[in-house]
């Protein structure tokens, strides 16, 4: 299997959650504006994951260009992250619906932890595939942001669980989607160099 | 990234909102015409959000053309424009549902003009990587539909919330799309004139 | 625009359509055989419609590559059929649910009419752009399907409406469907005679 | 047709099954992990269709590769297969919604059956369309997970509806699904020998 093809059906498959994922906007009863607020939460909930399916899927993409093959490990460690990817929508949902409630930011936390572990495995697959001196493994160094991220999630679901400071979970998430906003340009500057 | 990635990530997003969408309008109870024709206000509402849709899809994929790579803020605006795309699925259902009631055809346009400034935003950050003599700045020259259609927008979200005249709003939204359905030849004939 | 992208877009709606359709078979309540048989209907539907899509998705596939380029006329008459295409499920699951009463299995022809009609007028969208003597006219020739699908759907419609034979109108859909599941060579022979 | 093209428009059949699937996971009242809990036979069948649809979306892929062009018999298989897998999503919803009820998990087994009788049909189409000595023939030999797996599902079929001992099927379901895990390297051998 080529890597175009892993790649055509992830963007697919990340496309549809992305998209899939406004259907828990559900269409309130009532005209108002006010009925509308009350959807504000679901809304703030659904940016955030917008915001951070973006960015799985942009990591993504550099990610597997970087790989010159598909093994097995690899098809396997990609369905998995898409499988974690894929619960998205109904922690956004579930989350956004209850307003933020303490148990239900834990859980959003936990899912989001598990899509940087998968992503984690994933990106081991394909360093082992490709051998010593990985393109991969060169560019993504230090790797502060794949080592930061899920201690920044697992410290937000103990405080979700823990003491129901949801605020203080939610605060964790966003600072995490904004440390991979800034453009990691590791991965583009290999990659950039190799066909050099 | 190469635009054509790019270009069928936005595609499968824009292809998945135009078909959701239909899934606003809810299979009723009843197997008469009576019932049918309830849902005659869904039916028109997802009439005009399809034209839109199909409008952004063929004005977007000719402005990507003319990008010749993908920068970060490219990348980002194009998600931006997707995300308040996807929103048009939840206000044309909301609005279709509550018969143009006055604030849901008012929220209707505050989300068109939401995705008009994104398409704007998308636009300058295209010209901006191209630099100066870009070719989409010139393809566009004047661009009086870009200028023109945020004003109309903003006049139907005024006379929607001020005045509940909701069928005027509906009217403005009506001739915007008027406007674009009107071929735009400038950046195709700029991509032809490129080719020779 | 190239005739490839249009198809992808088409493909990619239609792959939409066809698997959406399934969420109206709704999970029922109740774990017995006797509440599944009571889907029987929405099933049957369901299987009818599927065989639809099927037919319009690989035919469209024939039509779109006999032309040689994307047309504003074309790209908007195709955006005709897939709205229509779009309301397939609709439909289909309405008619389903109401075990294919006289009035459901009437409005479903008219989509069924209406997605005819606007495959039609694609098709004459395409021989103009071509000009005389355009693969596509002489790969359908005398067109005798086209001409006879619109007749049965209306007479199916008629009786459906006027004398509530929702059974004849169902018959007719099943007849229509057969008439094109029979691999329609023309316009495959005509391609294979252009390419030597 | 080219096999790209098949494999383009089953791929994405195959994505977006994957993907609405999660949908029957609906969000629940409540916002506490008990609520959550009583999900969790839904998010356990979910997890059971999402590794078996990999497998298929996997294998698949493979054995289109072995075709060398679509003739009407395949693509008419091929949307057959098409047909049950888009079933895959219901029976998954309705099995963990009933707690793995017998007659749900039996029902289950009966769309996992004509999957797998599908999936064998389309292969036979593909053989006989390459004719004798058929890289895909000589690919898959005696094809004994293709013969045993059917027998595994009947069986699982039987318990349930016969002795309503579902997890025995359960775990007749998973031991099919681990059998088709282990790697098959067969198909890909054979297309690496042919290259070379």
């Amino acid at each position: 299997m080529k890597t175009t093809r892993l790649e055509a059906f992830s963007d697919a498959v990340i496309a549809i959650i992305i998209t899939i994922m406004v259907l828990e906007l559900k269409v309130p009863h009532g005209a108002t504006l006010d009925v509308l607020w009350s959807l504000f939460p679901v809304f703030l909930s659904y940016v955030l994951s917008f915001v951070y399916l973006g960015i799985y899927w942009n990591n993504h993409h550099h990610m597997i260009h970087t790989a010159s093959r598909v093994t097995g490990p690899i098809l396997w460690a990609n369905l998995h992250l898409l499988f974690w990817l894929s619960l998205v929508p109904f922690v956004t949902g579930w989350m956004g619906e209850n307003h933020f409630a303490p148990e239900t930011a834990g859980v959003y936390g936990v899912v989001m932890l598990m899509c940087a572990i998968a992503y984690w495995i994933l990106q081991e697959m394909i360093i082992a595939a490709e051998g010593s001196g990985s393109l991969l493994k060169r560019a993504i160094g230090g790797d502060w942001k794949g080592k930061l991220s899920p201690i920044l999630y697992a410290a937000a679901i103990a405080v979700a669980f823990l003491f129901h400071w949801q605020w203080v979970a939610m605060s964790l998430y966003v600072l995490v989607a904004l440390i991979w906003l800034v453009p990691d340009r590791r991965i583009e500057r290999m990659l950039v160099a190799r066909e050099e």
